[in-house]
């Protein structure tokens, strides 16, 4: 592959990134979650971030999502994004940013650590729980 | 314990959200990470959410904090708070909100299960990772 060039996204970029998101589903193995619906230079990859606020920290960054298609992989593209990722933080005043990886991603979780991030699950014992659906409605009695 | 109200929060309960959120903190064994820094009718519990972002469905709750003092617990107030924080997110479109919670607080996540919540650590596999301090400034460049 030639040079890889790591940029914000573009409005024009809608459907290309709407493409990899579909394609991080299935790598995911929840493509039935996915409830959305819609293709010049080729994109490869994508990081989709916002801002987030903690308690203890305020302001922060959560990294929603990090895909490199297939084909691309191990060229350093997704070290690319993360570095990326973490400058915006930086210059957006966040002294951390946070992210979520399935633990069958042994991939994945090798190259963050590798790149210094910790394993909150594994060393402070957080798990991520979720309310839907009938319970939800349940609960909000309605 | 007498009867007990579940509110929006003032600009007057600051005080009082603070020295939760130090309870909290306490509670979760982490007090060394909060990075903050001060006390009417007696304030007992509060839970924290903000509004995130969903790839997958679109707008989302988060509910950050949930705490409930040591003497007040075992009296409904954490299942009160979370029927509110469900009653939000419904009326905000939302269709599902997630919280994090540490694996030792068994109370906690029983309560949560029994309530309807799924363990997406524990069910689909889902780890937190966080990129903080120098090797975050260091993947930054910076």
């Amino acid at each position: 592959m030639a040079s890889v060039r790591i940029r914000e996204a573009e409005e024009g970029d809608c459907g290309h990134i709407l493409r990899l998101i579909r394609e991080l589903a299935e790598y995911e193995k929840l493509s039935e979650q996915v409830q959305i619906s819609e293709e010049g230079p080729r994109v490869v990859g994508y990081g989709l971030y916002y801002f987030i606020y903690s308690t203890w920290k305020g302001r922060n960054v959560y990294l929603e999502d990090i895909y490199v298609t297939p084909e691309c992989r191990g060229q350093g593209i997704g070290s690319k994004i993360i570095k990326k990722v973490a400058q915006v933080a930086l210059d957006q005043g966040c002294s951390q940013f946070r992210l979520a990886v399935l633990d069958w991603n042994q991939r994945a979780m090798a190259l963050y650590k590798a790149l210094g991030a910790q394993d909150l699950t594994e060393t402070e014992g957080w798990h991520a729980f979720r309310f839907e659906g009938e319970a939800m409605r349940k609960l909000a009695g309605k």
